[in-house]
């Protein structure tokens, strides 16, 4: 259910209703030039992943830096994104269910799009429905997902992997396009050798199933994977042909605790994402409540860290509230308006139905969540 | 941004897309029921929050039921209930800002509105506010927050709210309406005793201060707070006028965790809140993954606990996947449906467009989560 938005054009930073998502448009064109400058005369193509953005808009900007098209999660996010013009989408996932299994394979007949599997029954259902669609049926593109360390779906990288391409290669309406390799785990991993290592392994893992596969006779066009916690190790691991990031447009606080590799190619990214809130209520000294709470930010990687505002720290959500604890000499107004910066951007994002961009303290232009909400 | 509603009227329980919200009617009846017996010929007012279920379908069913209006934390939210039928919303929140503060004003030229303060500025703010309304003015009922044990916003019981409810009854376009002393930290306390003893003091604070006042000629017609946790607590101490409950129609994982009082009036509530689910990956022997994440349900209380599947544990979300662990007899089938009970029933119900309502095993009526996203 659409809310209104909480800002017009024009409107200076202090006049936005709050809580509200914003975006600091410089930062963010600035984030998608740094990423097509590290990708620049590599041979990897950028298939950013839209769950962190549910935004049409946000996935054709990144194709105009590049981006060969986008992934999603969700069928429901494939529709808005189709809809809105993004013509080449990868639901980087498994889709069960009969309705949902159709619904992909009707979006198939509008827009390139492919999706994961895990299983042969999904194979199975995946071809029949490709071949229901109208009189000619579509063809679907179809990864196998591998389990690389993400412990979550996939099979074992090697014969299973090869079991599974067979069948998806000689299902009707289906197109074995190659593999997922995801290593969620590995973003977050604080140190960098640590992280290289899991990327390296998972990487490892993935080329010796493309080769096992290629001695099958299944070409793997596509190994697909990464993240922006790993980008400069999926780099120069070189396995990859398409990195999935996504949260390099934003970058949140959750992000932003790894500690950076010297490898990281263009610079790190910066925070472009932010929620502003409103001090609501002064209790006592040295403590304030804003309106940012369970239902305004993403807890799950972490509090929000409060942006240039030093000595004041975001200490403990309720549904509709946020705690502050400020330092003696960082006392907090009444109705001041502060920026927190989400522990997690995805769910967050999750929340809102508008992003509010800002140049400077202005209100530039407001475009819509639009995939929000689309989890089935 | 409303999405595709998952259900239609008439389905079958494993025909919904998922992950959907399923009410299951006949146990959310039930809860209705027992709430209206449980306060059966006692004076204290039943004024449910409608934060839980941000809905105002819901909202005239529990008016229907013996309400005397609703409660809510956001303007957003009383702009929809309001719009919904329902007659009278109190804000049981600080609302700052100037703009929020118009909104708020302006509503109540169409329903009967009241807000809570703990601030002299803020007092202020809306009883210009309340004057600026057309051209004689409105009048908004004021609440003084008081802080007793919830650790958040408030003034100190005593004097200090004595002083804010004088500047209150003497500003134009307000009307002083009495004490908000909410304990929201007592809700979740475990033992019965402690819980007991919490609300105990609690209510000593609210009594205490309500006698102050009225020496002072200021009469408190409203004592509010309360809430599921604290129910039968909440009416042994007899000091609150109007029971802010709102967790009771759906009750969530959470609540069930709290030890029961053998004096809950009309036997306990039941769950009757769910969150349909599918199996979509069956990575190894044991293991289940399914569709329902961090953007399918709120884990800031715990995760679900899985519905009539003994030997099933949720045991970890990503954004868009449930992890899930079966002991050696009870495994999962591919594509199989489980409903999972939320460990937090707000949080959950704000990430979906629509409600399911389901009487056995079929969708009865679909209606909207008309206030989702409704932060600000």
């Amino acid at each position: 259910m659409t809310q209104a938005c909480p800002a017009t054009v024009g409107q200076r930073l202090d006049e936005i209703e709050t809580p509200a998502l914003l975006v600091d448009l410089d930062a963010y064109e600035r984030n998608l030039k740094r990423m097509a400058s590290a990708l620049e005369g590599r041979a990897v193509r950028l298939r950013p992943h839209a769950k962190t953005h549910k935004s049409p808009e946000i996935a054709v900007q990144q194709m105009a830096h590049g981006a060969v098209g986008v992934c999603c999660q969700k069928v429901g996010e494939a529709e808005v994104l189709v809809a809105g013009g993004v013509p080449d989408v990868m639901v980087s996932n498994q889709v069960v269910g009969g309705s949902k299994i159709a619904r992909l394979a009707a979006l198939a007949g509008q827009a390139r799009l492919a999706v994961c599997v895990d299983d042969g029954r999904n194979v199975a259902e995946l071809s029949a429905a490709a071949a229901a669609v109208g009189a000619a049926g579509v063809t679907l593109g179809v990864l196998v997902e591998i389990e690389v360390g993400c412990e979550r779906c996939g099979v074992a990288p090697g014969e299973p992997a090869r079991v599974l391409a067979a069948q998806v290669a000689e299902s009707p309406g289906l197109e074995f396009v190659g593999l997922q390799a995801y290593h969620g785990n590995a973003q977050h991993i604080r140190t960098v050798e640590e992280r290289r290592a899991a990327v390296r392994r998972a990487a490892d893992l993935a080329a010796e199933t493309a080769e096992l596969l290629a001695r099958a006779g299944l070409a793997c066009p596509v190994i697909s994977g990464g993240g922006t916690g790993t980008l400069p190790f999926d780099l120069e691991a070189g396995v990859l042909t398409e990195l999935q990031a996504g949260s390099y447009i934003f970058l949140d606080a959750d992000y932003a605790r790894n500690e950076t590799a010297e490898t990281l190619p263009g610079g790190g990214f910066e925070h472009s994402l932010f929620v502003l809130t409103t001090v609501m209520s002064l209790p006592r000294p040295g403590r304030a409540v804003t309106d940012a709470g369970l239902k305004a930010l993403a807890f799950d990687s972490g509090p929000p860290a409060v942006w240039r505002r030093e000595g004041v720290r975001y200490t403990g959500p309720s549904d509709e509230h946020g705690t502050l604890e400020a330092a003696k000499d960082a006392s907090l107004g009444y109705g001041e308006k502060l920026l927190l910066v989400p522990g997690h951007c995805d769910p967050t994002v999750n929340l809102y139905d508008w992003y509010v961009g800002i140049r400077g303290k202005r209100v530039e232009r407001v475009w819509p969540v639009a995939a929000r909400g689309a989890v089935a």
